[in-house]
């Protein structure tokens, strides 16, 4: 049953709260005309009311205790946008459920941590859990994967799911900066937050990717089982040899199925030059997904920023005024695979390994023997006498192995270390084919 | 208020028709554990009963008359897989609409021809009008056009959406082919039709432009305002010059709004090899969305073949399963603009032209005098002395003007044409800055 307006409250008015605020005041004829209907904002409320903002509150009715908004009798929908995976918005968005509100959130690390229990709740007691704007920005992934690849058997999904990061990869690769340098650049242009240790250590984009995997694999969301690892050990001369060897170096987010297990991981590997996703630079996001009968899908947008972020909420909202009543994950919560610890699929896949290893001769030699002797075969070496550190007498050695499992590669390295060639432990990438 | 069962009939049991039954068949527990419904196919019906197919059509009831099948009380929803802008699917449509089942069909010439009147029509009687796999196969593009991006001021949309067309144009590219060659290969793999006339003439993806257009700028269809021009006047030698001057040719379909008006055209473009576009290759279709908060949006896929255009339709199975209850063209039929003819808009852009201009002193001087006294600059030009043919004592030339509109350029290539230079026009491809 349509009603002629729905009345929403909106908690947390940083950026993005304010870009939902002003979408809604500049799009009322849009709305009317593709709805019929009124978004009708029944009350705001954020930390510091004195704050200077880009919208005008007078306008509407301020609340400085947000659990009260969340009781109104007149509220339909509340839209969570003060983050944090706990305190008030975990409090806001749990009255509001039992209150019987539908909720809008973009709240990824809540999601991650808290999602089952409040997906769980959302869905016994008949309301809306939505979140699109929680994973890579304006890309409508959470819809596409919900609602359009549903039918399908889903083989993988890659995911370009920070932009920091991918800011700062794609600024060392096409500035030939280091990573402090590109580190440097992305925060004074804003892409990066003072402490940027949730980015580039691979969080943020396991928080989305453990939402992502839950939707296309209907298993409860799982963020504990993400592997995860960020880019902060990715140096400039592992870029400038991937390239070499006709790749990229990205951070992704891989959810993909081998033998009937999930993998969830987040880490930087190298990809092929003529993948799509290789392209994708600086501060997009974009997602590749591997389906039975579509077969594969690309998405490319931009994952973060006020007006693309709450472009993402509107379409939540746009839901809502349509009655599309999809399951929370795609799956109806009760029906979804129970979350647990899943043991340790080997995948055998090719590996980069970049050495600082001392010119005497015979090194190299040795090297490839331990390699043979775990049975890992190499495809591509190379040695960089021009780059020698004269003072430690250290050469740069890359390789690119065939395919093998981790375990070995990581006796090779142990046994390396043993010898004792240098201080430096290899550097380790996996090579992922797209 | 959901059903425990929705029964659907099938129309048209071609490759996609049969695809459907097979998803249908093997997505059994995965639908149930999904939407807690099952799918049942009341009814199939086809031209010919008897012909060989991939399905065991002894499995489900068989009608010979599609029309008895529209009026089955037990029938839900009815899906148009039949094809043809007349005849017998708009009979069934219609037949069905009336009483009272939701459509899918996949169906852009009926769509493009008569889904004014029969959207009009389901949204009056309250019945669903759905068609995911009518425009680019397996990317959803309708749904995120209608749900996703819905709040915002649509700038443009660029669309590869004819398999056809751009696998002949990326062989011509990759293999340095003639169109000739490239059109037979397209056949002999069956990415091309016997009569290729309506691929690669630009009517298809003019059909599906005209259904992306009326959502994106909320007006009525209107297919007859698409400006409609093929691939068959593009040479070899078209796409090496482009390739020098850093650019592919694309055959792309475009609307856009200029000067509040909406241009809708399909024709071959040079494109920038550093656009998302011109990477798109072989049968993929690709469209780039530009708007107002959430920037640009590239979404990729194959956008043919049996399983992936099924799997569209399963889509909008999984739509009805979910009560999702978005207007047919994202904006309630009423409150559509009307259709209406649309003054030429004069859009300023550069051009690429290539002629033949015999080997005399002079004549590019005078062809650059013409553009010169049209106020037409000219940004790039290349004359090929090595590709001289001997016989017509012609040389080939061409250029790349500045931004100028298209009635300076017919001008120009008018005075030049009257000059009697050579028996060839030159031929004219648009820049388009996406």
């Amino acid at each position: 049953m349509k009603k002629s307006k729905l009345n929403i409250g909106i908690i947390g008015l940083g950026s993005v709260g304010q870009g939902v605020v002003k979408i809604i005041e500049d799009s009322k004829l849009k709305i009317k005309n593709k709805t019929n209907q009124e978004i009708n904002i029944i009350g705001i409320s954020a930390y510091d009311k004195s704050k200077k903002r880009d919208i005008n509150i007078k306008s509407y009715t301020w609340y400085d205790n947000p659990l009260e908004m969340c009781q109104q009798g007149n509220l339909d929908v509340l839209i969570e946008l003060i983050g944090g995976d706990e305190g008030i918005a975990l409090e806001v968005i749990e009255r509001a459920i039992k209150n019987k509100k539908h909720i809008i959130t973009a709240n990824k690390a809540l999601i991650a941590k808290h999602g089952n229990r409040l997906i769980r709740l959302a869905e016994s007691i008949g309301v809306s859990f939505l979140y699109e704007a929680a994973v890579a920005g304006a890309i409508p992934i959470i819809k596409i994967l919900k609602e359009s690849t549903s039918s399908n058997d889903i083989d993988a999904l890659y995911g370009i799911l920070n932009g920091t990061s991918n800011y700062i990869l794609t600024s060392m690769e096409e500035e030939q900066i280091t990573f402090k340098a590109a580190l440097k650049k992305a925060q004074d242009l804003g892409f990066a937050e003072a402490d940027p240790a949730f980015d580039i250590g691979g969080y943020d984009a396991a928080h989305k990717l453990s939402i992502l995997s839950s939707i296309i694999f209907s298993h409860e969301i799982n963020f504990d089982n993400v592997e995860v690892n960020g880019i902060s050990d990715i140096s400039l001369d592992d870029i400038k040899a991937a390239s070499e060897y006709g790749y990229k170096i990205k951070l992704l987010g891989i959810s993909k199925k081998i033998k009937e297990k999930v993998i969830q991981s987040v880490r930087p590997c190298l990809i092929t030059n003529n993948s799509q996703l290789a392209n994708i630079k600086y501060e997009q996001n974009a997602i590749v997904i591997k389906g039975n009968y579509f077969g594969e899908l690309l998405l490319s947008g931009a994952g973060a920023g006020r007006f693309p972020t709450s472009s993402a909420v509107m379409s939540d909202i746009f839901d809502l005024l349509n009655n599309s009543v999809y399951p929370s994950l795609g799956t109806p919560y009760l029906n979804l695979q129970k979350e647990k610890s899943i043991d340790k699929v080997d995948e055998n896949k090719r590996y980069y390994l970049s050495f600082l290893l001392p010119d005497i001769s015979g090194t190299v030699a040795s090297i490839t023997n331990i390699m043979a002797k775990n049975n890992i075969s190499i495809d591509d070496i190379i040695q960089r006498i021009s780059k020698k550190m004269h003072k430690d007498n250290l050469v740069p050695v890359t390789m690119i192995t065939s395919k093998t499992n981790s375990n070995s590669i990581n006796k090779a390295v142990e046994e390396i270390n043993k010898n004792n060639y240098t201080s430096y432990s290899p550097n380790i990438i996996d090579i992922e084919d797209l």
